[in-house]
């Protein structure tokens, strides 16, 4: 069998001249003459040729928001060295490096606008949050321990307190010269903040709480500057007064001093340890405390919401201690908000990475052998990112919404109970949302950028590292969602409640005869009448906002009228039957308030589409937007086919028109990530640069040198095809 | 509105007793009575009391496949401190160690089952990779330093060089003497292996290679043991001899020498840098090569497909440069089936990491207020693990086909072309589906365990950013699933070749009949008979697993036969045309390819339950596969309910029959984590162990003590609640 192939002047067998896939698979009849793996653009025009590029300063200021200035500033901090995250550096240099830095904030006053300013100040709670927000770009590790100090301890001490807890602590914690820990979490209950285990028991006879942690269980856990750096710390416990426990309060306790060695000591009373190594936010020294019979005095109660007179009378202006503990923690929004906006930030981060890299790069030849595809024209690579480019832009917008919403509760231009629920809510389905994006962007980006993706220099491993646990802190996701799912069913039951009896039935019984005998509903047969035409008016159709946006109201809408309707029976069942009940539809109940989510993202989209003046650059936005509702169509389109609410004719054509879709965004994919703001200087990626373009410049003009001075070798391949053509027989075997 | 409540008398206000959800959220009309968050357990009879657990032992040999002692043996290294992975470690501490643990798995020989007993092996190639994927249970980082100079660098001599090449080099290879390179990939070109531009140019006069790098795309990346420990690499690069170029060949290169100094230096004609940190195995110094026209001698290109004579004559037994090419690439597969076993190896360890937490942490209080429900308990919590466990099963009895086939192949006993394309096909669609499966696994069990999860003692974090890379390198999941993809076209298209002219019409005809115009395919009438039945026996219709099989198989059949259609015209179309239709069908391609190889792990799982001897086991595993089939066909239910091949009615009894599996398969969940091998000792994991039970017995222990002696303080919402009882009017406000 073997050939030798006398070189320059054999020809080759027919046969084997197929064009085999340039990844390992070898096409065959009848099939051989597919192109190859390697795949072509998109119709090369781009707008750059054209002239129709987007307004990039004018979109990048919407996306911005109400505080770009300060948005702005702060990111620019990234472009400073000393601010800038080193991924090399070990737990321990990390820790001091974040430290240092967090005292040039505070030196900047950079991080105090939210606080009044009699304490320094600016009293802007929006503006601050915005470019607090911005910090996750600086060095994750930075934005948390800053969040810690100014954003949970600082921020406790400012709502729960009164105004001389304010005037003593308030001053040390600003310019960090007391470094303090938010101790509410412990190694036993997590999310279930309600029932922690640490007790804080007056002490009549000494005007004293004693703080006490009687198990293991109780441990304070997770808490960030309890390993290394924190001196104080807003510790959560039950308080206990004359033998009744009224629930979870906040005391203001300090945690270390200074010892004759000159070194840092837990006061008596207090022990903690270091949790070590995480999977990322490496410069944050996070540890347990717990305390024995530590003692401290009355006045260290965080007493806005409750107090104990020296005689141990309790007395808060709540009388609920359900209502009293949901408002005490409601106070603390801004962490779920801030965290919510850094995953934005840092979304916009890795698509920009992955954006640049994946319009530079090239790889396997398309159409022309001799010139190799642009990664981000290849359908699968557009299908890749382009959607979540879309999910971004809506979360930037819901982003900038629910800041404005903060911003007016936090202010006192529209604080009541009621915007403050509508707030945590509305915090509660952010979060989830982006710092899941984030994930899914950071790590659909690294994949993107193949092997270059898994470089520390390319930002998005040790970026990946640090958002990691934003999915749980500050709430864990999924409990988060079914928060806002339990919100939808009280919502849904209100509207049901003020709907008569009869009304109500007959609302019922329809959708039980839609659900269970197949009738068509309105809305479909209209839609029927509607396919009869081309699949291209159906995806017009479509691509209707009102279309849009019904279709996503709907499913939220009639998922949580089926939750309640199934759960009716729960109300007169046994507390087991009603759990268990509940617990069956639990998974329903997420995935409609995450639908809801998504719906709100979409509407804040939408919503900023009119704000957007240069006609070309709104259309494209819109497209944008398109693309976002139609994946989520396309994501639960089998709902809407088993729902009667999309025709099967009509589903067919979503997926086409998304592809369609792809394809008109693919010129402006640079531009609508350059409207993010991100600078090769604030992403420091070496992908993003310009590298790549530049390796590929020198080995086009290396080959173009090689040819001119006919030093280039002829194919082996190409050697036999024109020995074919020259009409050489295949030699002998 | 403050109402001072003197403690233990005053009574609370009646509309304020409602319950409140533990997660912060309020509950309201008419929907209040619900249970709260907190949600209750599914029937709470576990296996252990009706003695009705499955057979672990003997369904753990089942798993662990034909080679499970020396799979076994392997795990069991992982016991060995000495062997295991340090966190904390710096980078070149951990580099270092690894080194050292190599030296290690050479002297016991371990990893050398594969080579030939002439040069010290077994020549057991199956039972060789069946050990070395547990290496990624001591330190992915191990594994991938092994893989490089046993999997690798010694395969690509072995398999691609001559005896003498065996004689000379494989000794010190073996024993690690020579550690060494695979210097494939370059920074211009990763899964494009073909269009590599580091040259080998063959001087007659010296008889030697000129390897050389002539541009910046063509230095070697990613090359592990180039940034400190290879001694010698196996190079590829474009063999050119009398003005030809022959394509892709392999060198052996010695890249460092020992000079005056005592250290080792690279050779003159040979450069390198250091890739230094990456998102993970950071235990293996991977790290750039370049060569400025080094020689080296003739006789030291692995010659075994192709040879260039003392006079510069080339020869080649395969007269084709793409067969050769992918012959000789075909060789270096056990690479990517060792990857795919690893992933398997690691998904295990996450699932067992996650359901040992799962099965002991409680959070919240459900039906009974006094007792937290376990974790696992919860539907979501189910929805999350229990799909990953059913896939990690499926993944491991397609891996464990898969390796027979490797075996067959590489001893000899089913060896042709056929078979090794048949093979490389196979492992090009494992290899996406389990590194994915690895990274879900990680990363959803990570989120399950909360804070816990995030903390390094727990292993998650740590195995995901090692493994994290997988999905990338031995192939882009992305280029392997079209690779696949394309084979499936190829099969399709010789089928069709078969089928007379007439009956292929006929086929196109009735298919586009069905697609457009809504006939109902005979299926979809029987089934509509079918549905006028009970949803419970629709449901049981869709446990058949002949049901499932076919929905299964039909969605590969027909987006193949679709896209096929689609891509006629590209026959006689232009390049540009052709290429840019098949860049129109990427996305659907790959995803028919990951449907079939969905498939083919359902076929392994289905396949593998007769071999269950215990009749309780085997039907427990058959609802896991059930779960497994059940998931995929709800993830595809739009296309099915598209193309008519379910019915909107039987479709929503899917989601509610996944979960009546999941409830099924709840008491079960521990041993099924436990049939998978990996005992506290190997998963290395705190919260693997039994310490949260403790801590939850401590506190079980202090709250009943409490409550004994009378010293437990009464909640002041029970305060208020028997105030109410005893008649006591609401205080004033």
């Amino acid at each position: 069998m073997s050939t030798t192939i006398p070189t320059s002047q054999s020809p080759a067998s027919r046969a084997e001249t197929l064009p085999a896939s340039p990844d390992g698979g070898v096409t065959a009849a009848p099939l051989e003459q597919l192109p190859s793996a390697a795949t072509p653009p998109s119709p090369g025009v781009t707008p750059v040729e054209t002239g129709e590029r987007i307004d990039v300063a004018a979109l990048g200021k919407i996306l911005d928001g109400r505080w770009w200035q300060l948005r702005r500033a702060a990111r620019d901090l990234a472009l400073d060295p000393d601010l800038q995250k080193i991924e090399s550096l070990t737990m321990e240099e990390h820790r001091e490096r974040v430290l240092v830095q967090s005292r040039r904030l505070a030196a900047m006053g950079l991080v105090h606008r939210a606080y009044p300013p009699e304490v320094g100040g600016k009293g802007d709670p929006g503006g601050n949050l915005a470019g607090f927000e911005e910090l996750a770009v600086l060095d994750p590790s930075l934005q948390i321990k800053a969040g810690v100090q100014w954003g949970l301890f600082g921020s406790a001490v400012l709502h729960l307190g009164n105004e001389e807890h304010h005037r003593r602590w308030l001053p040390g914690i600003l310019d960090l010269s007391v470094p303090g820990c938010f101790a509410m979490t412990e190694i036993g209950h997590g999310s279930d903040v309600a029932s922690i285990a640490t007790t804080a028991t007056y002490d009549e006879s000494t005007a004293e709480f004693v703080i006490h942690t009687p198990i293991t269980a109780a441990r304070k856990e997770y808490i960030g500057n309890a390993a290394l750096h924190g001196v104080a710390a807003v510790v959560f416990a039950q308080l206990v007064t004359k033998g009744v426990n009224h629930g979870v309060h906040a005391f203001y306790v300090p945690i270390r001093e200074e010892r004759a060695d000159g070194e840092m000591h837990f006061v008596d009373g207090v022990e903690g340890s270091d949790d070590g190594l995480k999977g990322g936010l490496r410069g944050v020294d996070n540890g347990q405390l717990w305390f024995d019979h530590l003692r401290v005095p009355r006045t260290n109660l965080l007493n806005r919401y409750g107090d104990v007179a020296p005689d141990g009378t309790y007395s808060s202006p709540i009388s609920s201690p359900g209502r009293r503990f949901f408002t005490m923690l409601g106070t603390l929004v801004q962490g779920r908000v801030s965290l919510s906006g850094a995953a934005v930030s840092v979304s916009k981060m890795a698509l920009a990475i992955a954006v640049a890299y994946g319009t530079q790069r090239r790889q396997f030849t398309g159409a022309d052998e001799h010139s190799e595809v642009v990664l981000m024209d290849y359908q699968q690579h557009q299908r890749r990112l382009l959607p979540l480019l879309a999910r971004t832009y809506a979360a930037t917008f819901a982003q900038n919404e629910l800041l404005d919403r903060f911003d007016e509760v936090f202010s006192g231009r529209h604080d009541s109970d009621e915007h403050r629920q509508d707030l945590e809510t509305l915090a509660a389905a952010a979060k989830p949302m982006t710092t899941w994006l984030a994930l899914d962007a950071l790590q659909e980006a690294r994949e993107a950028c193949g092997g270059a993706g898994y470089m520390a220099e390319n930002r998005l491993v040790g970026l990946r590292q640090d958002m990691d646990v934003y999915v749980t802190f500050e709430g864990d996701n999924n409990v988060l969602l079914q928060l806002v799912g339990k919100r939808l069913l009280t919502d849904y039951g209100r509207e049901m409640a003020k709907v008569d009896i009869a009304g109500a039935v007959r609302y019922v019984a329809a959708r039980a005869a839609d659900m269970t005998l197949h009738r068509t509903p309105l809305r479909r047969a209209a839609q029927s009448v509607l396919d009869t035409g081309s699949r291209a008016r159906s995806a017009g159709h479509l691509r209707a906002a009102e279309t849009q946006r019904e279709l996503l109201e709907d499913r939220v809408e009639s998922m949580i009228a089926e939750i309640a309707t199934a759960l009716r029976p729960a109300r007169h069942a046994s507390p087991v039957e009603a759990a268990a009940l509940f617990n069956a539809h639990q998974h329903e109940l997420i995935e409609a308030a995450r639908s809801h989510a998504e719906l709100l993202q979409w509407e804040a989209f939408t919503a900023a589409l009119p704000t957007v003046r240069d006609p070309r650059t709104r259309e494209v936005l819109t497209t944008l937007r398109d693309l976002y509702g139609l994946t989520l169509i396309e994501k639960n389109l089998a709902w809407y086919l088993m729902n009667g609410r999309i025709s099967g004719q009509r589903a067919k054509t979503v997926t086409s028109y998304v592809d369609r879709l792809l394809m008109r965004l693919r010129p402006h994919v640079n531009d609508l990530v350059a409207a993010f703001g991100y600078s090769p200087g604030h992403l420091r990626a070496t992908i993003a640069t310009d590298v790549e373009a530049e390796r590929q410049r020198e080995a086009r003009e290396y080959f173009r040198h090689q040819r001119a001075v006919g030093r280039e070798p002829i194919n082996e391949k190409e050697l036999h095809a024109s020995q074919q053509r020259s009409g050489l027989a295949e030699p002998g075997a």
